[in-house]
């Protein structure tokens, strides 16, 4: 199965859905991981160009530890538009080169507005991609992916309906993450938080709620055409 | 897997959840169809015990079209309650003979109490029938089982999270639900339905939802010692 | 048009959708208005048996007021149960006798347990009323009749889904509330409340909502056999 | 009365109101239906330009079997955009010229974002089409009119609060998507589904909720302004 | 001011809400914890009598660790119900001895009847405790207390409305659960769960979405006569 | 506390958390009053340029009466946009300038799209106005700001989740919203309100669910970095 997985910035995806990632990635699916934002606007000591580089090397560091391929879009951090004509463009055409049968994103309803706007652009490129006369540099994707969203972050107002055992991967996952040294400090220097401790008590929390040592959490996009009768989740 | 799927009245089940019963069966499951209710006061024909027993023919009937065991509980219509002890210890009783890992029942909010009432007590069972020191005529079961909730009569107020795909059981599903001769000719009188018919329909609807011929929807019961990390159904 | 309206206690009906009953009889519907319970649990000065008796004259002389049959099933307060059988087998009877095409009911969700308990056992006996074979002393009901909620006290947790517009009917409903002298003396004393004041200004609020002088909210109970295709409200 | 029905695409408004605006005509109101959309980018055989003009005239024969004006907007497929200023002036424009008591429109939540776009710009235009100082080419509309959501495909996450009665109108409303025949060849292949065939079901889907043959389902848009007292719906 | 914390169990208080009452009880508050179950069903190697004097002895020490008093209804476990007369006049006597501004209880929707019917024993008796004509062995209550609803066990389906940093409170809760030892076998040896460990886990999360160490979360029961326009909660 | 509240029109703030602002102004805390829009676009009589001024003025006033500062973006009436690039900028800026810990804005579902527009601004720029690399006039935010939600205009689809007892201040609320004499006229006109007593009967109302004589309802917006443990409304 192809696999691709969505978020806006490097570590989210690490964060919220990394042990999944790993695990597919683990049991032989290619998987795909991508950035829309650049993660360039996060730091108290570089400048953005600096920033930039810094993490898109972290987040392909990452990328390798969890078994994917990486792809950066590029956006500015605070910039991605679900409205926005190129970024739209930019998706689908993502979806178009790495036909997924399975997609991951945001759910929306995060704290930050990258976020749901990532949320946005990954569910309408699921269905535009797909249309032939929609022209990109790639031809059009030949079915609408199913699409599933994975956790806000600290998992306010999300109820999962769906569960990954990641306990085999919790590890892994843990080292996705902490690849993030930049971001490391930056979420301990601007909000309080120490993100590899809470990526391990979510990831046990999400278990205590389904019966393991460590999960991550899900919910489909249910709409026509994106709902599936088998479980594409491992 | 062992599978105990409990409703009020005989042919609740085959109307709600019967394509996927049949399929169960099929692939070799071990499934029990349960009937709380006797399915005594819905006649303008019949006697009570008349229609009673007409109907515990057909029920048996139809599971055995299914593949399926057959118990009835023999509460009388319009009386299942969650609250009433001796149900519950009924109910608490019969998980613990058939010691199922998935249990389906209704949903909350369907359209006649005893539906509403079975699903109070067969979720409150899944849990209680493990305590060892509630005493009844068998031992107590060894694990919380997961409890999946079927769709209301049309659908009213029911939103999916999963589907399962009934595209090779629908006439299975519709020849169980045809066994039921006599509350064929109720629906026809009292609510003016040809529920065979409905029940294509019904199933043609949710497979519109979810890509396939024919469906039926389902939402789990998500609870602690519930949630599991597998889909259950086929 | 034959509406039943059945709240729990006397002053219910008249500040939740008094308005809306005061209007329907003004247009030549049957419209019989009923207290589930006796209002003797509500007093500071009487003992239960007077102000039971006091409080069953005043809802007599409200539903005048409004040109409503009143009928008092003289449960004691807070006594309410929607499990209890005879309580189920008295409102059933209930109906059968008033044989109404719309009924009106509490909301579940109200502040109190007996405005609950008295929806449940509403919304069941409007099914459960039509099957022959479950007896009482009226013969069966011959359809299930649309259940519309009203609003709950200062209409915390409730969203209208229909509005009736009772501006040319505000002043008869404020004097069916008029007519609860001793509990209007209660609830400024037990809530320190003046509630025809609190009826004015929640029936201009929804009448805010709704665009007219005022109004009442209500919702109906959807479900199978309670859906309509017409409004039945006025 | 006049409506005016607002859909992102042709065949929208057919698959999902059709029956209701069949009826409306039918019943001596003055219907117009609008297509945001140019339906120019669903299709393997034509191109861009060439399926644009088929599907206009495809539209116009529908509308003409319906009883109703037909209007287009001419955007391309995919490009549907709530806060595009240039869209949003051509729709609150549309509604002065038409001047509408009652406006249906998609629900938000559906399965492509083309039809969650213009659910947005109808109902920002239904009230920003009432400013004086906004100028447009036609003068400004003297009433917020009442806006109705129609169901999303298949229905998926929509729960109706109100159901239209359509058993008399469902083969003038199959026939109005009947006229469709590009889009269901398109739909045939993209989707694998007859959707003539899904309209039927859909239809007799929601009619089994409501008691009728053939019903279609809608929900109020409820805020200040929009609310009535009235059913606008037949 | 006088909190009263109700919960089915012992070990249920400790676990969901041990580190607000904890922390009530330092800043001088009167806080009573009571359990309306007895814990006498859940034991492998006990005999209910044994369990039931054992687990009393627990919930005493957890209580005296947490400053607090404590009471025991000794309802047999499984058996908690909202609707039995005798239970309901049992809590409405508690509420009226322990006079409460503030009631602390389990939400409706937890994995086991226990928890929702003694949600509903409390959310009754809240009201009904301040009705003079219902005689109980107390006088009646003077005000109707706030209600606030804790976390469901794992947090499974509650999203919390208020926080209360137990940061400098959480050695003092889990010494509390700590005291639980027959509880802790049990669970780990029926559910395969360590809940101190688990505990840690829970406010940590509820913690790092509300920005601090260790966090409860908790939501008000929303109805007329419960709300208060300032927080309660510390 | 430094407190800002942000709406899309001059007369918002005033009408639907006026009571809030005047008591924390009363309080001691800093209020800043912002509204985003010109309110230039709704006169049957001044062109845009003279209501422009007209209601600055007012709105001036009323802040003034209030016990605030004002603020005015000047973007024109219907164009307020979560995602137009300057008018984000615009509200970082201004957070940033104010440097609030508490923020109030709208809640998204209301009747017209700049209040929803306005709410989508600021929930966004109280994270990104944190950002360092985001160079804006003014240094970056050290907080992630809590957002409160305030009332929907009639409250339809709003349920408070916290309450402020604004009964010393309502004489101030309504001078506040006195102020706008021209709005009073145009709302008297466009939409037949009159809006001043309309803010009366709704803090009544609000006050009637609450226990108090005039309140104001408040949700705040739950994400992560924006939940707090205190209570930060007076």
């Amino acid at each position: 199965m192809r696999v691709l997985a969505v978020a806006a910035h490097p570590d989210d995806l690490e964060l919220l859905c990394g042990g999944t990632l790993a695990r597919l990635a683990a049991e032989g699916h290619a998987v795909t991981m991508c950035n829309v934002c650049a993660g360039d606007r996060g730091s108290f000591v570089h400048s953005s160009e600096e920033i930039r580089a810094i993490r898109l090397q972290e987040a392909r560091r990452a990328a390798e530890i969890g078994g994917a391929a990486h792809v950066s879009l590029g956006i500015p951090d605070g910039e991605a538009d679900g409205s926005d004509p190129e970024q739209r463009w930019l998706v689908i055409d993502l979806i178009r080169r790495t036909r997924p049968q399975l997609v991951l994103t945001h759910a929306e309803g995060d704290y930050m507005r990258d976020h749901n706007e990532v949320s946005r652009l990954v569910v309408d490129a699921s269905f535009t991609a797909t249309l032939p006369l929609l022209e990109t540099d790639a031809p059009h994707h030949d079915e609408v992916a199913a699409v599933y969203h994975f956790d806000t972050v600290a998992g306010v107002g999300f109820s999962p309906t769906e569960y990954v055992d990641v306990s085999d991967h919790i590890e892994t996952k843990l080292a996705m993450l902490g690849a993030h040294d930049s971001q490391l400090s930056w979420l301990r220097e601007h909000d309080g938080v120490d993100i590899v401790e809470q990526a391990r008590i979510a990831s046990a929390y999400r278990g205590f709620q389904s019966g393991v040592a460590y999960a991550e959490g899900f919910a489909p996009c249910r709409t026509w055409l994106r709902n599936r009768t088998v479980r594409l989740l491992p």
